[in-house]
C-alpha cells in the first residue's frame, strides 16, 4: 500500500481525472427509491460534469427529478466519488465541447438526446484504506484545499 | 471495435467475472429516492453476490429496505450490470468464504459489519455499442442461454 497522498495531491489528481477521464458510473434513483446505475461518457466544463442520454432513458427521467446524483470515477482501488445535483443544459457551446471530447455527437443520433450538468456538492477521493481519512475534498460545493 | 460476442461467450465471461473479480460498484437508494454508490468487495456464492458493510452505513440501511439494487462490474467499456434484491445473510460458512477470498474478515473489524446476498434478477453485459443488442443474459432470475 502506498503512503497516503496529501490533500493538495488528491485535489490535483481528482481535477486531472475530471478533465481526462472519458466515462463515469452515474447512480440515480427514482421517486420510489429504486437505484439505477450506468457508465456514461462525460465532459468536465469547469463547473460540472456534462452527460448526454436519451430523453426517454431511466437516467434522464431520474435526473429530471432534480434529486441527488452520485458519480463514481476511476477504479475501485483509486476512486473519486462525486455527490451532486443535475441541471438540464441546452446551449450549443456545451454540446460542441462534448462532441469534440468524445468524437461522438449525440445530436447526430436518431434518438432524442438531452444534456445535463452534474454540479458537485461533495467530492471524495481515496485509494486504499489508509486514505479514508481525509477523503473529503469538497463540501457544500467548496474545495477544502 | 471487436466483433460482438455470442450469448454463450457473454454468459461465460460474466460468470468468470462474478467468480474472479474482487470489487463491484453497488448502487442503492433511500426511501426518499436519493442515490448512493460505493465500490465494495464481493464474493459470488453461486446464488448471489455476498457483500459486507457496517450496519450503520448508508448502503446497509438502503439494502435493508429490500428495494432494488443495481451493481456494475468490470470496466466502463466491458461492463456487466446486475439488477437484483438484497437479503441479509448470517451463516458462518458464507462469512468464512468471504474472508478466504479477500484475505479480509469483517468480523475482525471493530465496527459491527453485516452481510447481504444480492440475488440477480436481470444480468446484462456489453462492451461497445455493437454489443447493446443481445446484452440481456438473465431475465426474471433465469439465464436466457
Amino acid at each position: 500500500m502506498d503512503a497516503p497522498r496529501s490533500a493538495e495531491r488528491r485535489k490535483s489528481d481528482t481535477l486531472a481525472r475530471l478533465e481526462r477521464d472519458a466515462d463515469a458510473w452515474i447512480a440515480t434513483a427514482d421517486v420510489a427509491g429504486s437505484a439505477y446505475l450506468l457508465p456514461l461518457s462525460f465532459f468536465w466544463d469547469g463547473i460540472g460534469m456534462i452527460i448526454s442520454t436519451p430523453r426517454s432513458s431511466v437516467t434522464a427521467r431520474n435526473l429530471g427529478r432534480g434529486a441527488r446524483v452520485r458519480v463514481g470515477l476511476g477504479e475501485v482501488r483509486d476512486v473519486t466519488m462525486v455527490d451532486g445535483t443535475a441541471e438540464p443544459v441546452d446551449d450549443k457551446q456545451t454540446k460542441e465541447a462534448f462532441a469534440a471530447k468524445h468524437g461522438w455527437d449525440p445530436r447526430k443520433e436518431s434518438g432524442d438526446y438531452v444534456y445535463f450538468r452534474i454540479v458537485p456538492e461533495r467530492v471524495q477521493a481515496w485509494r486504499e484504506v489508509n486514505e479514508l481519512r481525509g477523503r473529503t475534498l469538497m463540501r457544500d460545493g467548496q474545495w477544502l484545499t
